[in-house]
């Protein structure tokens, strides 16, 4: 049986003795408040032991996206779920699945720096040069940057700015996120939009490249942090009395055709 | 190795050969356009074939909810989740998880009537006195009876009354829909309220309960009455154009309360 | 207020008044019973009734793979799901995730097909030679046709075959279909494998691009085909009395590494 | 338009404003770096800020469980999801479904401490009494309490040991643990069972009571727990190159079955 097999697994997670569970190595009971949770967090995704620089900046990532109250579908769907299916797990099951190519993950973006800095890498080219010219061959391609824009904030995205100083501060900052702010600047400058912002999930993909995750991971990750609202939103929904969510018709164009069953049963070939 | 073993499992819903799927025992090659598929249903889920009778009521079933609109709740979170996530599973996989005890499902139902069915047989008392005292003991006790009221119809709930026809006329039609009626009946003469009906929900599962089905088996038959329509549904917001579905503002109250995180920290004693 | 706002939907599926429901213009009362489920399934995600051969055709397709006992990750996580959490909506959640890229989903293999026949059609040029060029390109590419080859069958995949058989049959077989053909042919011939099978996935999903589906509604009508199997699978779990599914311990590699949590903290910087 | 119209939602979890989001009062820049995420979490979930001791007790319980190996069933269903749909978010949609009445949930727990410690003060009764004839009546009517007894662990469980040194420590502790504590004695006494322990399961089920989780979101705050190793054994799984996770036919009993269609569906009334 090989390591393929689909019947056969193999995992460095966690193992289990009649004493005790082993988490990347680590006995359960000495991880239990000697580390924080989000460091923690780091230890089993990443495989091993955070510096304090880079449990920090975990812990500011985990922190990082959190709510947005009813506009997050990932919230409309876990509520609606459990207002019709009272349970928890069901609505967590709902919202963990609304996360993706259109909002609320990292996995694109993270996904985009780290093959285009690595293709820069092997280029052996100066990265000012590398961005630029990538950045005019995707715009030949009409392809988008993943992470630019923010139907608000011109020149800074705050939060992205506050993600950028800790990354500084704890040590994490480093090539992955040179590499992406330099395409950033050839973007700005190509387009002559010297406002448009590296917006909040861009930078928090730049940073997690940075820290090691695989697009994929930060995925996970960012649903991690949006996991508490999504508990606050079903038990919020689950005390509110409401019985199965629905849109008010005043909010829905139906197209309200008529047709008639017999008729068009006949017109297609259907005999009596 | 016992039956019950957690890394052992037993199943004689189909199995493998090199040259064909058994199913339930037929080779699928055979079961292809010889049985209609709601007849196949019958089989895979109650394990022998069903009689044209039985596969005609099967078929009634499945296109007895279908489709509701954006006033069924699961509509609202498969669409939601697609808005972010553009995938049929995950919309598929949000929107079934939305049957349940307030709604869309004739699990409570199924399992009220064959409970009550199953006591009243082992009584021993006729039919007639059996339900009246059953429901004075659940008026006493102050328990609902699932599968009574509508907030449209009066007397007869028409998709309901087709349904028992249905049953009629195939064959299905027996105790347990005797048994319910009677419960009906005198419900109706205990609360002297004569134009409650017997809902289509609870139509539902006084058929399938006599047809054999298990409470939770009617929850999945009733998800696959609703599954073309997820797919539609789905269908149709992939191909709208609308990225993150939300809640707008003036359907939302937000309680936007403000508070001084320094202050409320001191207060709760974290030092600086 | 547009059609793509985030708070406006819009739907052609269905729609309520207070006396029935109107499923793509139709009463659903009409419904029950008028056409087999099938045919609602076609007329509910197509918008139009099935004629008669469209019909038996979606009846055929909704029953050709139903279940794949053990051997199918969908059946293996739903089973798991509610040994744990014994609800068939949770069951059902888990197990419409598992189709994808890798296995039970003819969405790739029908964006391949439909994406390369329309090339095809505007490219002017007859079939054969467009195939063949296509081939070869793919081929200089190193990628892959979806629907092509199987563990087992050589030559012909008999349930393939029977696809086929009952599209010709029930004359829905067309363009879509030859085109396929036409590459699995080029394909046999430029890679010397002239018993490479076109296979079950890729025979549905050359069918349905031919009856005008999307790709990712094949996906979801593949899941339907095998929901009736999911709903006994969980059935017969949630009857087994196994509590918390587990892989045995012989059947996983654990890595079992083992560190010091002091020693390796004191590494990282972390001071006491 | 009521607080419970379906179509009409409040929240108090999170607002927007053009600036900045405001988690439960706070601007989310400010919380940020400023509070460990299991104190945000708290603070989401319990709607307000934790003491230093509460946030402490909220990071211990969030390291708590982590992950189980290949012996839990979420995490068995999560990767057999992402062996044939490759996507993150449909594997943690399976995972966090996988807690529930068998496994993985301090919410029976949860419930049973919260009710009957609520009757116990509405009685007025002295604690010991009050529990000694608890558990009388439970004993009587064969009912289980959830949280006791463990595979391994005989007189304690150290991980629930470990928690209960924790919530004194951090001040925690409180009426409903030493409620839940007194049924636990009482219990060991008249079974005569004075080995039998109070496990994990169920301190994390008291200690959440005390700090005032309802059950579901104490189902919630466990599953979040798991996150991190969920993400791990996707991500893990990603990487292994299993397409398809089946269970091998040696570890399957099928009952194989097999007969005659024709002869059956003849049998069963179907005419040619």
């Amino acid at each position: 049986m090989t390591a393929s097999s689909p019947s056969h697994w193999s995992s460095a997670v966690s193992d289990i003795t009649p004493e005790d569970v082993y988490v990347r190595g680590y006995p359960i009971q000495s991880l239990m408040g000697s580390l924080p949770f989000s460091a923690i967090t780091y230890l089993v995704v990443r495989s091993r032991l955070p510096t304090p620089g880079e449990a920090r900046m975990m812990d500011i990532i985990l922190s990082s996206i959190l709510d947005y109250g009813l506009q997050k579908a990932g919230t409309v769907a876990a509520r609606a779920v459990v207002s019709v299916n009272p349970q928890m797990t069901a609505g967590l099951g709902a919202g963990v699945l609304a996360a993706g190519e259109n909002a609320m993950s990292p996995e694109q973006a993270g996904r985009f720096i780290s093959d285009t800095c690595k293709s820069w890498k092997q280029s052996g080219q100066p990265m000012e040069a590398a961005s630029k010219q990538l950045v005019s061959e995707l715009r030949a391609a009409g392809r988008r940057v993943p992470g630019f824009g923010h139907p608000v904030f011109r020149g800074v995205d705050p939060r992205a700015e506050k993600l950028r100083i800790a990354a500084v501060e704890t040590g994490v900052w480093g090539e992955a996120n040179e590499w992406y702010a330099a395409i950033h600047a050839a973007f700005r400058a190509a387009t002559n939009k010297p406002d448009l912002v590296l917006n909040d999930v861009g930078m928090l993909a730049g940073i997690m490249t940075q820290m090691g995750f695989t697009p994929q991971e930060m995925a996970g990750i960012a649903i991690l942090s949006t996991f508490p609202g999504l508990i606050a939103h079903i038990s919020e929904e689950l005390r509110s009395g409401v019985r199965n969510r629905i849109i008010a018709d005043q909010n829905v164009d139906y197209a309200r055709a008529r047709h008639d069953l017999a008729l068009d049963m006949k017109a297609r070939g259907w005999s009596e």
